[in-house]
């Protein structure tokens, strides 16, 4: 039988831009669906680097401006693989175009662009998704399982790191391919926007909505050179940020991220201990799991350190045989994968601009805290 | 030549009193020193219980009334491992005696209380300690070396926890033997002045002052049978703590105890990330400690993970060869060698009562955060 | 510029023509190069099947009969994916028609039959390989790196094991799809062809040829029913194989294999311990490498666990950014990768063919051994 | 009431004098006996050292002869902790005596001679021990526990190996004081019986007697300076040395141990394989158990990594609270405990003679198959 087509339209060609094409690339090849992903057009400003690019993942067509790619009658779905400062516009054009969104997280700039983008895209009433990946790292979603499952008892408490180490040297300049995540204008802020709303996104769906947070940010680095101006300029992101958090159902967090913790690239970890079992995870090695299960017999009670790549662990029966891991882009394979289910069930796949939005509150409650050294309550979207 | 006798007047045979006792026993046989331990006299209240103990570890005599201890002119030292509320009056009646004092930690059940306590054994100048022992768990000291040799440059992140998982069972009681810490009044507090004292103690040594606070506490089961009443009563101290800090050296700190995180016993550890280098330590397997370099060629740059067991390594010499590992009761015999050694040397070991009431201005600010929902700021010593 | 094509005829479609398909989909999103890998036909005999699988992956063509394949003027190079019996009559045809030939491991049933493939692909002069993938594991080929700018001194030892607990059930049966490797008649042994002829050919590799070897072998159940006959029938194959090895450069080696390991899924490990520097890895984590510098400072020497994730490590600039893991299916980019570089330079990449036979020889040793309990010297290639 | 004193006359004084004392020492403040040891005599032939030796551990005589040490009637046991040439002697003549005997490891030079020691103590038909100290490290003791229970059903695999790498250095001299285990004459042999013989040991009692082996040894540095002639002269021990076994209970094995194996001080490993659970341990983490159960839920199955700390877990409710750990020297207090416990009780504590003759068949096996390059059948004792 044949496939629906999901004519595919990316802006953006970054790092971002070669995850999500790899992911429509390869989910044909693993997964079953009743639509298959056509890379039908890729857009970007550079008219040469945009050929390139299209050359090299398959794209049947190029734009050098997102209107007119939004414009095309061709396009099923609009993948928005930007900077942080040019989502709103680019998804209530794409929403009022009739489009699917498929946008990168964090989903705006600020709560008030998520939730015009929320109510443009539940107006045009299409799928959408944020690219929150990690829940879907085998053994993320795992954790969900086991907790949707009641495995943990009450919680007590959740605990989220991302720390990572690349901007120590204050050579680094800020702006710019590459580096727009340094730059304020252009990301909104620092590791907070960056970092912990992706540990927010899997808190929030692993442990509810949270009630209140206690932040505080630095900004260790007070200038840096701008790669637009060529000039030194004040840096306007925060390069660190923690918080503590109550959440709705009781238990205690802490949150932190850096990009100033030496010999961690990319430590995201998270663990939530709850009154009968624990699980601790790390994106270093995401492939594995840590349970603990305080019903083991007391004699042999240990963490079980669970390597997830057996066929009854979520997505893992789509690849390769016990013991063999994947890696971090499978995480978006299965991001599309799940799109795609929900494309076939009726049933959306989440988290969607609404869910995205709840992690922005949480952002902005964050930040406005570390503004005004206070506790503030968190908007639930 | 024969050795300077010291000799020890031990309050308290719990778990605290036979941690002390023996490093007394068994100093002597691993350190040289000019003094030498002398197990004098062990007091109690329970006359048969304090026997029973002092047979078994060989103190010359007994008291069953701390009073009298400390009027004996045959008597050094007073070691004070009794609950904290107990700890003022003694200490002040000791130091009033001329007597030496260690002092189980926290040093008070508040900073006023210390403040005294400082002013007494300061008045009467003579040495005095207060039971921090993991500074001397030989990984931590190597930490401390490491971070004076100025290896780590700049510090941008300390973060500490200390994880237990023993009271979850809502059934466990309050109050007497062996459970005087989930008794307000004997305890002053619960996991902050317990647990998170001993975080605090070791980042002040290894970072430097405090400046700011802000914290929550829970206290998750809200009423325990107590043992003295046999009656259901509220529970006072706090089950969990979390706090954010400043330090004076510019550098960001997270911290967090509980004893509601299933699955471990006695998680505590710290990590301190620098410009150049990073370490990080954890109870559990208090032999190692991971050290990362940056400095190290990137090709095989890596958490290095050193099984601190080696004689150049610290106190190592003094115990067995390469690869053995000592254990937790070591780091109490490297305090009494430690001490011993100070009073040999005229130059006083530490932490000292003083430093101990730092500790314990961390401590208040972090509980007054807590119920003020506030930033507060730290007293200095 | 067009790009040159390197037409695939890809033989059998189970775990391996999976994993290869998935290498020639991928590598020309990552990697650079003048060729460009075109999956112009996949054979397989059940005709159903075949065209479900081309439909998946995008072959052009099928076929039903691998002559009709090798016959094919419009493939380039044939791929041998299916159980070890039918590798060397495939080879031969493929070479005689000049064929490029990438083959799955190990070479050949024995050495004589692999004697004749070298000859036969020698004869035809035309690039060859040998599907040893775990060479192209980052962590893998670092170590390899690390050896051959000698950072390790003279070598004393070399340990390797690959233990698996997939076949502890007496209830599994042998032969057919999936289970082939367990029917001697498809597979021509167990462990020692299937697992230690990685751990071999590894060894090979990094460290030189082995001289001799002393092994013995077990077969832990007897008897399996056959998914051929129906009937339960003799177990042909060793479940366990464990050999000593002296190798030429005169380190003492022990190799150990088995599928009756419980609690290890793919535990491939090698260890080298040299003079200076010793290495060691582990399939589960196979993107961290342990690596020891004795010329560390004692003070802070430890095993680094390295992260193999760095763009200055092997194949990782074509990946993501530090931090972020590939996984076992990226060996399999990596050797197609440099399958197409050789082609490009004209310096062929390896294992090939005679590489193959090497192991092979081995192989031949260590079940020599074991039948003969004596200790057995290996031919080299 | 008052205990019965068990008198000891320990002869020598190096680090293995100095472990049993610390156990002397130490036992009866954390364990309960009828017998309470008294340190009544030490014995070596430099008198001012013993003397030295003594005052530190509170020995209460020294001797200079071992001979007039036997024959003191105030004596009950001789612990003999002198190199291995030393051993048979003083032991037949302690036997002779009627004292009863703890003989450091290995029991003798050579089968020979410890058969006519096991002939002599039997016939004396008096307490006996051999140091085989690592089958009581809790973790240990626990592993015994789980195999005994019949947790792991038929073993299929054991393995074992100790590593070290303190000889790697050609400067390094043989004999003399701390290096007399270099010393063939004073040895018997180098890793094989210095360090398989602890492997050996554990093996026999985890998993039963060793049917036969092949083994191969080596020794990397041909001649050292030996400390007696103070002239380079040939090395005649075995720097390193590999087997194969088959236990008679059909399992099969490896074992390794070197002192060339860079990084690794004393990584004493052993892992065992059943058809439902594994179990492994590492000295360089002695208080952690390893435990994987199969018949733990398949999706949350993993290695149990079991901090040995609990009271409910073997000798550890003796000593501190969950989650503090105990360290090497705690496995000798625990071997006088149960051997005490012995004296108690009348039944024995082992291994005793008997059991380091099993071993010592063993080591004899291993270093018969070496130089024979032969399958060797392994005499029961």
């Amino acid at each position: 039988m044949a496939k629906k087509p999901l004519r595919i339209g990316l802006i953006g060609y970054g790092f971002m831009g070669r995850a999500h094409s790899n992911a429509y690339a390869k989910v044909g090849h693993f997964f079953d669906s009743e639509h298959e992903c056509v890379l039908q057009a890729v857009c970007a400003r550079d008219e040469a680097k945009v050929k390139d690019f299209a050359a090299r993942w398959g794209y049947q067509s190029i734009e050098t401006d997102w209107r007119q790619l939004v414009a095309r009658p061709d396009i099923d779905l609009i993948d928005i693989a930007v900077p942080n400062n040019l989502h709103a516009e680019i998804a209530l054009a794409a929403a009022k175009a009739g489009k699917m969104i498929l946008c990168e997280k964090p989903l705006a700039m600020n709560p008030l662009e998520a939730e015009k983008m929320v109510e443009a895209i539940e107006a045009a009433n299409v799928p959408n998704m944020v690219w929150y990946n990690y829940r879907r790292c085998p053994a993320v979603t795992l954790a969900k399982q086991l907790i949707d499952e009641g495995r943990l008892g009450r919680i007590f408490h959740y605990r989220a790191k991302f720390l990572q180490d690349w901007t120590i040297n204050p050579e680094l300049p800020q702006g710019g391919a590459g580096l727009w995540r340094l730059d304020a204008a252009a990301a909104g802020s620092g590791v907070t926007g960056d970092l912990l709303a992706h540990c927010i996104d899997t808190a929030l769906w692993l442990n509810g909505p949270i009630h209140s947070v206690t932040a505080m940010t630095e900004t260790f680095i007070k200038e840096r050179k701008h790669n637009a101006s060529g000039k030194v300029e004040k840096v306007g992101i925060d390069d660190a940020c923690a918080f503590l958090a109550r959440f709705d159902n009781g238990s205690l967090a802490t949150f932190e991220s850096t990009r100033y913790a030496r010999g961690h690239k990319a430590l995201y970890t998270f663990e939530i201990n709850g009154e009968n079992a624990s699980i601790s995870w790390d994106l270093h090695d995401l492939h594995r799991l840590q349970y603990f299960d305080h019903r083991d017999q007391g004699l042999v009670r240990g963490w079980r350190n669970i390597h997830v790549s057996d066929g009854d662990q979520p997505y893992l029966k789509n690849w390769w045989v016990p013991g063999l891991q994947i890696g971090y882009e499978h995480s978006f394979v299965h991001q599309v994968a799940d799109f795609l289910k929900g494309l076939d069930t009726g049933t959306p796949a989440r988290p969607n601009f609404r869910d995205g939005l709840a992690t922005d509150y949480v952002v902005d409650a964050v930040l406005n805290s570390a503004r005004s050294s206070q506790w503030v309550d968190v908007k639930h979207a």
